[in-house]
């Protein structure tokens, strides 16, 4: 811990980030984000001007994230060590849902100067906890002053030699599949708004998601054709594979199941639970197209399958919804809205 | 440019954000990021869940910086353009300090809702052309919306089987050099702070740093012992150098030549030019240790010595300044304030 230690008793992780000061918070934060760095010094890690992380493949997967408090989490709502984990996981799951391992996290925060120092180190210890889940380690980060809480990401990840998983290889016939929840933060998200703290598996599932890295993983190794984390919701991330692909998806709605407390919640607004199911987003599983005839990686489900891109469709297709003759179910086009914009 | 052309007549880079939408403000981003992309085709560049970029080294140098508005530029004193640049340029100087090539740059922005789309595409442009200017190349990001402008950006680098040059590596009797300018850019920033707009020379310095970057590469190619990029004043980094190495660092201030626009603004307000030098930072020159009698790479100047670390020095060690104990000038302990913390 450093220089770190306690100053005329009172313990550095009470009172705010300003009356710490930066020096100090960030050896607290270093120090709990080397709890992560095991098997990996050899390399640099934190406190110089920047890491060195193993690269074996000879090319390195990566990926950036930012979240704003009160428009990507609300901090009545999440603890710090949940909003960590959010933040960590929705940008871990951008690198396994391009079929690579995991193997880095870096970390940039920007903090009102009345941020409690606690409340950080919960926070880190949620991006640690989660970038370790995942297989990875905390390799560095920033720490600076700002008007609202910013937790800025960056994700590493190795692909072992093989291809990685894009967007855009989805070919008519393919299976299409998810592993992963499907509109349990979304049914989370709905039970918060309106005041209520249960089902606590659905608030849970909104606080922190849980993306099934490993399968991902997996379907980089099975080949998969395509994949994408679904962060804004089944239809808009498959229409996001669909385009790039120059194909349609059809989902097949009996193919999806309803969970549990997703149809309990539904029921008790008198809401349709596909709704959440198809629209919403942040639980971060991976929706990807397989072979008609690959065994799909353990935790996939099969949800539905890819067809030819039809001149038919291409004329429906609607510049105000992105969905619009990319993605039906069950052959028809999804009405409503189907995802997440900022700015609006 | 996609779908992101003109809409009835208007062009897109007209208004702002919130007027033009997420969708299209990262086609325009991502467009205008296209440009860096040429050579690195055969990997996966903006557009999928992430990147992939080549790591040849089998191993990647990585490094983080978030900069926000008011604290670390403003607006009204640097156009778009120049802010850009400097925040790209002080985190691709973080790589080149570890004696390795700026490989790639993500850029993560948070945007107030009325931010003018043409001041987001003119940061964008900056952000482009000095990563290329490094070497390097744009490969991803993230835009979201945010009460006031945050940039975050995450710098790669590549050390072609070389070891990384640490802040660790000085040992006594080694030279110290510096590559780049010192002072210039607090030069620029007491210009400005006085209200003026001239000397030119020094506020375009403040505006946009120009990190020598080959010449970081070429000492690490060179086996330079030790070295960091001066961000926040020369004996503040000095001095870091000197902590993690165990070492004392004599600057000697007849090495240190003054330009002459530094020369000419500390006359005019009458302070020691020496403060800036000295205590200046975001000029982002490389302070390195090399063997004494290793001939200097091309770009570096000699500014003083590695001596051991004496008890007497040790026993000096003063919590409130990181500097004593550590840095002379000329043998004797620097008075005032060395460098800036965040949140005070």
């Amino acid at each position: 811990m450093g220089d770190a230690t306690e100053k005329g008793g009172r313990h550095p992780a009470e009172g705010s980030v300003e009356h710490l000061g930066e020096l100090a918070l960030v050896d607290l934060i270093s120090n709990l984000c080397a709890q992560s760095e095991a098997g990996n010094l050899d390399l640099v890690g934190i406190g110089d001007d920047a890491a060195v992380v193993a690269a074996p493949d000879r090319r390195v997967v990566v990926s950036a994230d930012m979240a704003v408090a009160g428009r990507h989490f609300r901090t009545d709502w999440s603890d710090a060590r949940h909003i960590g984990v959010r933040v960590a996981a929705a940008n871990l799951a951008d690198i396994a849902a391009m079929g690579a391992q995991p193997t880095n996290f870096l970390l940039s925060l920007g903090l009102p100067r009345s941020t409690e120092v606690s409340w950080v180190l919960d926070l880190v210890r949620g991006v640690v906890a989660e970038t370790m889940r995942a297989g990875a380690v905390v390799a560095g980060g920033d720490v600076v002053g700002a008007q609202e809480i910013i937790v800025a990401g960056t994700a590493l990840g190795d692909l072992a030699g093989r291809s990685p998983v894009r967007r855009s290889g989805a070919v008519a016939g393919d299976q299409i599949a998810v592993a992963g929840r499907l509109g349990w933060a979304a049914a989370g998200l709905a039970v918060l708004t309106r005041g209520f703290r249960s089902p606590r598996a659905l608030v849970d599932a909104h606080r922190q998601p849980e993306p099934p890295y490993q399968a991902g993983v997996q379907a980089g190794v099975s080949g998969a054709h395509a994949m994408i984390d679904v962060s804004d919701g089944l239809l808009l991330d498959a229409a996001r594979i669909a385009r790039a692909s120059m194909v349609e998806i059809d989902i097949e709605s009996a193919l999806i199941t309803v969970a549990e407390p997703i149809a309990a919640a539904a029921a008790a607004y008198n809401l349709d639970p596909l709704q959440w199911i198809l629209g919403g987003g942040d639980d971060h599983a991976f929706l990807a197209a397989f072979a008609p005839d690959a065994p799909l990686p353990d935790g996939f489900t099969r949800i539905g399958q890819v067809r030819a891109h039809t001149s038919a469709m291409s004329a429906m297709a609607d510049g105000a919804n992105p969905v619009t003759g990319w993605v039906t179910v069950d052959g028809k086009t999804p009405e409503g809205s189907a995802g997440y914009a900022h700015f609006s």
